[in-house]
Protein backbone atom coordinates (compact mmCIF):
# COMPACT_ATOMS: atom_id res chain seq x y z
CA UNK A 1 0.00 0.00 0.00
CA UNK A 2 1.06 3.39 -1.18
CA UNK A 3 1.46 5.73 2.22
CA UNK A 4 -1.33 8.07 0.17
CA UNK A 5 -3.48 4.45 0.70
CA UNK A 6 -2.33 4.39 4.12
CA UNK A 7 -3.35 7.88 5.26
CA UNK A 8 -6.53 7.42 3.31
CA UNK A 9 -7.41 4.35 5.24
CA UNK A 10 -6.28 6.07 8.56
CA UNK A 11 -8.45 9.16 7.69
CA UNK A 12 -11.42 6.91 7.12
CA UNK A 13 -11.07 4.30 9.86
CA UNK A 14 -10.34 7.26 12.59
CA UNK A 15 -13.75 8.84 12.48
CA UNK A 16 -15.45 5.38 12.76
CA UNK A 17 -13.47 4.71 15.67
CA UNK A 18 -14.24 7.74 17.15
CA UNK A 19 -17.61 8.47 16.70
CA UNK A 20 -18.61 4.60 16.65
CA UNK A 21 -20.72 5.07 13.45
CA UNK A 22 -20.13 1.37 12.77
CA UNK A 23 -21.76 0.58 15.99
CA UNK A 24 -24.34 2.80 16.14
CA UNK A 25 -25.52 1.80 12.84
CA UNK A 26 -25.75 -2.16 13.79
CA UNK A 27 -27.91 -0.62 17.13
CA UNK A 28 -29.84 1.36 14.98
CA UNK A 29 -31.29 -1.40 13.28
CA UNK A 30 -31.70 -3.27 15.72
CA UNK A 31 -29.73 -6.22 14.82
CA UNK A 32 -25.72 -7.73 14.91
CA UNK A 33 -25.41 -7.63 11.15
CA UNK A 34 -21.91 -7.81 10.43
CA UNK A 35 -20.18 -4.21 8.56
CA UNK A 36 -17.42 -4.14 6.53
CA UNK A 37 -14.26 -3.11 7.94
CA UNK A 38 -12.95 0.41 6.96
CA UNK A 39 -16.16 1.13 5.43
CA UNK A 40 -18.84 0.07 7.81
CA UNK A 41 -20.64 -1.53 5.42
CA UNK A 42 -23.52 -3.94 5.80
CA UNK A 43 -25.42 -6.79 3.34
CA UNK A 44 -28.89 -4.59 3.30
CA UNK A 45 -31.65 -6.22 3.75
CA UNK A 46 -34.01 -7.55 0.89
CA UNK A 47 -31.05 -7.07 -2.02
CA UNK A 48 -31.86 -10.61 -3.33
CA UNK A 49 -34.82 -9.41 -4.68
CA UNK A 50 -34.06 -6.56 -6.13
CA UNK A 51 -33.97 -5.63 -10.08
CA UNK A 52 -31.17 -6.93 -12.34
CA UNK A 53 -28.32 -4.35 -13.51
CA UNK A 54 -26.58 -6.66 -15.16
CA UNK A 55 -24.72 -10.47 -15.54
CA UNK A 56 -21.52 -10.66 -15.83
CA UNK A 57 -18.81 -13.69 -16.17
CA UNK A 58 -15.59 -13.50 -14.47
CA UNK A 59 -13.00 -15.62 -16.27
CA UNK A 60 -10.64 -18.24 -14.65
CA UNK A 61 -9.35 -18.95 -12.06
CA UNK A 62 -12.10 -17.18 -10.58
CA UNK A 63 -14.81 -18.80 -12.97
CA UNK A 64 -18.05 -17.11 -11.82
CA UNK A 65 -20.95 -15.99 -13.21
CA UNK A 66 -22.74 -12.77 -11.44
CA UNK A 67 -25.25 -10.26 -11.09
CA UNK A 68 -25.45 -7.04 -10.26
CA UNK A 69 -28.85 -5.83 -8.65
CA UNK A 70 -29.63 -2.36 -7.49
CA UNK A 71 -32.01 -0.21 -5.56
CA UNK A 72 -34.27 1.78 -6.37
CA UNK A 73 -32.00 4.81 -6.46
CA UNK A 74 -30.34 2.83 -8.34
CA UNK A 75 -31.88 1.79 -10.93
CA UNK A 76 -33.25 5.12 -11.54
CA UNK A 77 -30.01 6.47 -11.54
CA UNK A 78 -29.22 3.99 -14.62
CA UNK A 79 -32.38 4.66 -16.57
CA UNK A 80 -32.41 8.69 -16.10
CA UNK A 81 -28.26 8.22 -17.21
CA UNK A 82 -27.50 10.19 -13.72
CA UNK A 83 -23.67 10.37 -13.15
CA UNK A 84 -22.31 10.32 -10.40
CA UNK A 85 -24.83 7.79 -8.70
CA UNK A 86 -26.78 9.62 -5.46
CA UNK A 87 -26.52 9.43 -2.54
CA UNK A 88 -28.28 6.26 -1.19
CA UNK A 89 -27.64 4.52 -4.38
CA UNK A 90 -26.62 0.69 -3.32
CA UNK A 91 -25.69 -1.82 -5.72
CA UNK A 92 -25.05 -5.42 -4.85
CA UNK A 93 -22.60 -8.32 -6.93
CA UNK A 94 -23.62 -11.76 -6.33
CA UNK A 95 -21.10 -14.15 -7.61
CA UNK A 96 -21.54 -18.02 -7.76
CA UNK A 97 -18.98 -20.73 -8.92
CA UNK A 98 -19.54 -21.48 -12.83
CA UNK A 99 -21.21 -25.20 -13.05
CA UNK A 100 -22.06 -26.93 -15.94
CA UNK A 101 -25.45 -27.57 -16.22
CA UNK A 102 -26.24 -31.41 -16.35
CA UNK A 103 -29.35 -31.02 -18.22
CA UNK A 104 -28.30 -28.94 -20.99
CA UNK A 105 -25.04 -29.03 -22.19
CA UNK A 106 -24.02 -26.01 -24.05
CA UNK A 107 -25.15 -24.01 -20.70
CA UNK A 108 -23.69 -22.76 -17.39
CA UNK A 109 -25.39 -21.85 -14.37
CA UNK A 110 -24.94 -21.06 -11.30
CA UNK A 111 -23.07 -23.36 -8.28
CA UNK A 112 -22.13 -22.39 -4.67
CA UNK A 113 -22.29 -18.90 -4.03
CA UNK A 114 -19.07 -17.19 -3.10
CA UNK A 115 -19.04 -13.67 -2.58
CA UNK A 116 -21.41 -10.84 -2.05
CA UNK A 117 -20.19 -7.40 -2.63
CA UNK A 118 -21.61 -4.29 -1.70
CA UNK A 119 -21.01 -0.55 -2.68
CA UNK A 120 -22.86 2.56 -0.93
CA UNK A 121 -23.30 6.17 -2.26
CA UNK A 122 -22.13 8.64 0.52
CA UNK A 123 -20.74 11.31 -0.71
CA UNK A 124 -19.97 12.53 2.64
CA UNK A 125 -19.21 9.63 4.58
CA UNK A 126 -17.36 8.24 1.82
CA UNK A 127 -15.61 11.44 0.50
CA UNK A 128 -11.97 10.30 0.31
CA UNK A 129 -12.96 7.05 -1.83
CA UNK A 130 -15.43 8.90 -4.54
CA UNK A 131 -18.10 8.92 -2.02
CA UNK A 132 -18.53 4.95 -2.06
CA UNK A 133 -18.18 2.62 0.96
CA UNK A 134 -17.44 -1.02 -0.19
CA UNK A 135 -18.48 -3.99 1.63
CA UNK A 136 -17.00 -7.75 0.46
CA UNK A 137 -18.96 -10.97 2.17
CA UNK A 138 -18.77 -14.29 2.57
CA UNK A 139 -21.36 -16.66 3.55
CA UNK A 140 -22.69 -13.31 5.79
CA UNK A 141 -19.48 -12.12 6.61
CA UNK A 142 -17.03 -9.76 5.99
CA UNK A 143 -13.61 -10.11 4.13
CA UNK A 144 -10.55 -8.97 5.68
CA UNK A 145 -9.44 -5.02 6.51
CA UNK A 146 -6.63 -6.40 3.59
CA UNK A 147 -9.62 -7.15 1.21
CA UNK A 148 -11.26 -4.09 1.75
CA UNK A 149 -8.11 -1.68 0.69
CA UNK A 150 -8.29 -3.09 -2.24
CA UNK A 151 -11.45 -1.75 -3.57
CA UNK A 152 -11.26 1.52 -4.24
CA UNK A 153 -7.73 1.43 -5.63
CA UNK A 154 -9.65 -0.69 -8.29
CA UNK A 155 -12.62 1.60 -9.12
CA UNK A 156 -10.14 4.41 -9.03
CA UNK A 157 -8.02 2.97 -11.70
CA UNK A 158 -10.49 1.42 -13.79
CA UNK A 159 -13.65 3.44 -13.78
CA UNK A 160 -13.34 6.23 -12.78
CA UNK A 161 -15.32 7.97 -15.81
CA UNK A 162 -18.23 5.68 -14.23
CA UNK A 163 -18.20 7.00 -11.08
CA UNK A 164 -16.10 4.06 -10.33
CA UNK A 165 -18.62 1.57 -11.18
CA UNK A 166 -17.52 -0.38 -13.94
CA UNK A 167 -21.54 -2.33 -14.36
CA UNK A 168 -23.70 -0.74 -16.47
CA UNK A 169 -27.36 -1.48 -17.42
CA UNK A 170 -28.06 -4.30 -19.44
CA UNK A 171 -30.30 -3.25 -22.05
CA UNK B 1 -42.17 -32.46 -37.04
CA UNK B 2 -43.82 -35.69 -36.31
CA UNK B 3 -47.47 -36.37 -37.09
CA UNK B 4 -48.38 -36.70 -33.40
CA UNK B 5 -46.13 -33.42 -33.05
CA UNK B 6 -48.35 -32.28 -36.03
CA UNK B 7 -51.89 -33.00 -34.81
CA UNK B 8 -50.90 -31.05 -31.28
CA UNK B 9 -50.07 -28.13 -32.89
CA UNK B 10 -53.00 -28.09 -35.01
CA UNK B 11 -55.06 -28.75 -31.79
CA UNK B 12 -53.62 -26.02 -30.21
CA UNK B 13 -53.95 -23.61 -33.01
CA UNK B 14 -57.95 -24.83 -33.40
CA UNK B 15 -59.30 -22.97 -30.47
CA UNK B 16 -57.31 -20.27 -30.88
CA UNK B 17 -58.63 -19.73 -34.12
CA UNK B 18 -62.16 -21.09 -33.19
CA UNK B 19 -62.79 -18.48 -30.30
CA UNK B 20 -60.28 -15.95 -31.06
CA UNK B 21 -58.58 -15.86 -28.12
CA UNK B 22 -55.32 -14.46 -29.15
CA UNK B 23 -57.50 -11.26 -30.29
CA UNK B 24 -59.35 -11.14 -26.82
CA UNK B 25 -56.12 -11.22 -24.91
CA UNK B 26 -54.24 -8.30 -26.57
CA UNK B 27 -57.68 -6.28 -26.87
CA UNK B 28 -58.48 -6.81 -23.23
CA UNK B 29 -54.75 -5.46 -22.34
CA UNK B 30 -56.05 -2.58 -24.25
CA UNK B 31 -52.20 -2.97 -26.62
CA UNK B 32 -51.65 -4.52 -29.97
CA UNK B 33 -48.60 -6.04 -28.23
CA UNK B 34 -47.50 -8.96 -30.22
CA UNK B 35 -48.22 -12.53 -29.53
CA UNK B 36 -46.16 -15.44 -30.08
CA UNK B 37 -47.77 -18.21 -32.85
CA UNK B 38 -49.11 -21.27 -31.61
CA UNK B 39 -49.17 -20.12 -27.72
CA UNK B 40 -50.32 -16.52 -27.79
CA UNK B 41 -47.96 -15.42 -25.28
CA UNK B 42 -47.06 -11.94 -24.75
CA UNK B 43 -44.18 -10.32 -23.30
CA UNK B 44 -44.92 -9.27 -20.01
CA UNK B 45 -45.58 -5.83 -18.51
CA UNK B 46 -42.83 -4.59 -16.51
CA UNK B 47 -40.70 -7.74 -16.45
CA UNK B 48 -37.42 -5.73 -16.67
CA UNK B 49 -37.89 -5.43 -13.01
CA UNK B 50 -38.90 -8.78 -11.76
CA UNK B 51 -36.43 -10.50 -9.42
CA UNK B 52 -33.37 -12.67 -10.92
CA UNK B 53 -33.93 -16.31 -10.27
CA UNK B 54 -30.38 -17.00 -12.15
CA UNK B 55 -27.92 -16.00 -14.78
CA UNK B 56 -26.62 -18.20 -17.19
CA UNK B 57 -23.83 -18.78 -19.94
CA UNK B 58 -24.90 -20.35 -23.47
CA UNK B 59 -21.58 -21.64 -25.00
CA UNK B 60 -20.59 -20.61 -28.80
CA UNK B 61 -21.97 -20.27 -30.75
CA UNK B 62 -24.49 -18.36 -29.52
CA UNK B 63 -22.25 -17.17 -26.91
CA UNK B 64 -24.60 -15.16 -24.70
CA UNK B 65 -25.24 -14.22 -20.83
CA UNK B 66 -28.55 -14.55 -19.99
CA UNK B 67 -30.79 -13.83 -16.90
CA UNK B 68 -33.88 -15.27 -16.13
CA UNK B 69 -36.26 -13.62 -14.20
CA UNK B 70 -39.65 -14.22 -12.36
CA UNK B 71 -43.13 -12.72 -11.75
CA UNK B 72 -44.10 -12.97 -8.15
CA UNK B 73 -45.71 -16.48 -8.37
CA UNK B 74 -42.32 -18.16 -9.98
CA UNK B 75 -40.18 -16.79 -7.04
CA UNK B 76 -42.80 -17.87 -4.14
CA UNK B 77 -42.59 -21.35 -5.85
CA UNK B 78 -39.06 -21.34 -6.45
CA UNK B 79 -39.00 -20.12 -2.72
CA UNK B 80 -40.90 -22.82 -1.62
CA UNK B 81 -39.70 -25.68 -3.62
CA UNK B 82 -43.20 -25.68 -5.19
CA UNK B 83 -43.04 -27.97 -8.29
CA UNK B 84 -45.40 -28.24 -10.35
CA UNK B 85 -44.87 -24.40 -10.94
CA UNK B 86 -48.37 -22.83 -10.28
CA UNK B 87 -50.84 -21.41 -12.78
CA UNK B 88 -49.90 -17.94 -13.25
CA UNK B 89 -46.13 -18.47 -12.79
CA UNK B 90 -44.56 -16.50 -15.65
CA UNK B 91 -40.48 -16.80 -16.27
CA UNK B 92 -38.76 -14.25 -18.34
CA UNK B 93 -35.25 -14.99 -19.82
CA UNK B 94 -33.35 -12.32 -21.54
CA UNK B 95 -29.84 -12.69 -23.13
CA UNK B 96 -27.24 -10.95 -25.04
CA UNK B 97 -24.23 -11.64 -26.84
CA UNK B 98 -21.58 -11.60 -24.69
CA UNK B 99 -18.72 -9.17 -25.12
CA UNK B 100 -15.41 -8.25 -23.51
CA UNK B 101 -15.53 -5.10 -20.52
CA UNK B 102 -13.33 -2.68 -22.14
CA UNK B 103 -12.39 -1.46 -18.43
CA UNK B 104 -11.74 -4.90 -16.86
CA UNK B 105 -10.28 -7.88 -19.17
CA UNK B 106 -11.24 -11.06 -16.96
CA UNK B 107 -15.02 -9.65 -17.16
CA UNK B 108 -17.63 -10.18 -20.22
CA UNK B 109 -20.93 -8.33 -19.99
CA UNK B 110 -23.75 -8.10 -21.82
CA UNK B 111 -23.81 -6.42 -25.49
CA UNK B 112 -26.47 -6.10 -27.71
CA UNK B 113 -29.66 -7.59 -26.75
CA UNK B 114 -30.63 -10.65 -28.41
CA UNK B 115 -33.66 -12.94 -27.57
CA UNK B 116 -36.18 -13.10 -24.71
CA UNK B 117 -38.31 -16.00 -24.09
CA UNK B 118 -41.12 -16.02 -21.96
CA UNK B 119 -42.99 -19.44 -20.39
CA UNK B 120 -46.25 -19.08 -18.90
CA UNK B 121 -48.32 -21.32 -16.66
CA UNK B 122 -51.47 -21.85 -17.87
CA UNK B 123 -52.53 -25.67 -17.45
CA UNK B 124 -55.85 -25.78 -18.54
CA UNK B 125 -54.72 -23.69 -21.74
CA UNK B 126 -51.23 -25.14 -22.41
CA UNK B 127 -52.47 -28.34 -21.50
CA UNK B 128 -50.93 -30.30 -24.24
CA UNK B 129 -47.00 -28.58 -23.92
CA UNK B 130 -47.22 -29.77 -19.87
CA UNK B 131 -49.62 -26.64 -19.01
CA UNK B 132 -46.85 -23.89 -20.56
CA UNK B 133 -47.03 -21.45 -23.14
CA UNK B 134 -44.20 -19.85 -24.94
CA UNK B 135 -43.12 -17.21 -25.99
CA UNK B 136 -39.97 -16.28 -28.05
CA UNK B 137 -39.47 -12.47 -29.01
CA UNK B 138 -36.94 -10.72 -30.92
CA UNK B 139 -36.81 -7.01 -30.80
CA UNK B 140 -40.21 -7.08 -29.10
CA UNK B 141 -41.31 -9.21 -32.10
CA UNK B 142 -42.23 -12.44 -31.94
CA UNK B 143 -40.47 -15.47 -33.84
CA UNK B 144 -41.79 -17.77 -36.47
CA UNK B 145 -44.02 -20.83 -35.81
CA UNK B 146 -40.98 -23.82 -36.72
CA UNK B 147 -39.13 -21.62 -33.83
CA UNK B 148 -42.27 -22.04 -31.32
CA UNK B 149 -42.36 -26.12 -32.19
CA UNK B 150 -39.32 -26.54 -30.55
CA UNK B 151 -40.04 -25.09 -27.17
CA UNK B 152 -41.97 -27.81 -25.55
CA UNK B 153 -39.79 -30.86 -27.02
CA UNK B 154 -36.28 -29.63 -25.71
CA UNK B 155 -38.09 -28.60 -22.34
CA UNK B 156 -39.89 -32.07 -22.28
CA UNK B 157 -36.74 -34.53 -23.11
CA UNK B 158 -34.25 -32.90 -21.05
CA UNK B 159 -36.56 -30.48 -18.03
CA UNK B 160 -39.55 -32.94 -17.48
CA UNK B 161 -38.45 -34.03 -13.88
CA UNK B 162 -38.59 -30.64 -13.13
CA UNK B 163 -41.60 -29.06 -14.40
CA UNK B 164 -40.35 -28.71 -17.95
CA UNK B 165 -38.22 -25.91 -16.66
CA UNK B 166 -34.20 -25.80 -17.01
CA UNK B 167 -33.14 -22.78 -14.43
CA UNK B 168 -32.79 -23.25 -10.50
CA UNK B 169 -33.22 -20.44 -8.69
CA UNK B 170 -29.40 -19.40 -7.48
CA UNK B 171 -28.65 -19.10 -4.04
Amino acid sequence: MTRNATIAVIALLLPAVAFGCVTEDVAAAGTAKPASPIYGVQLPDGYRGWQLVAPALEDKPLDELRAVVGNGGAIDAYQADTLPFPDGTVLVKLAWARTRSAEFGPASIPGAATTVQVMVKDSARYATTGGWGSGRFIDGEPADVAQHQTCFACQQALARDHDYVFTRYAP
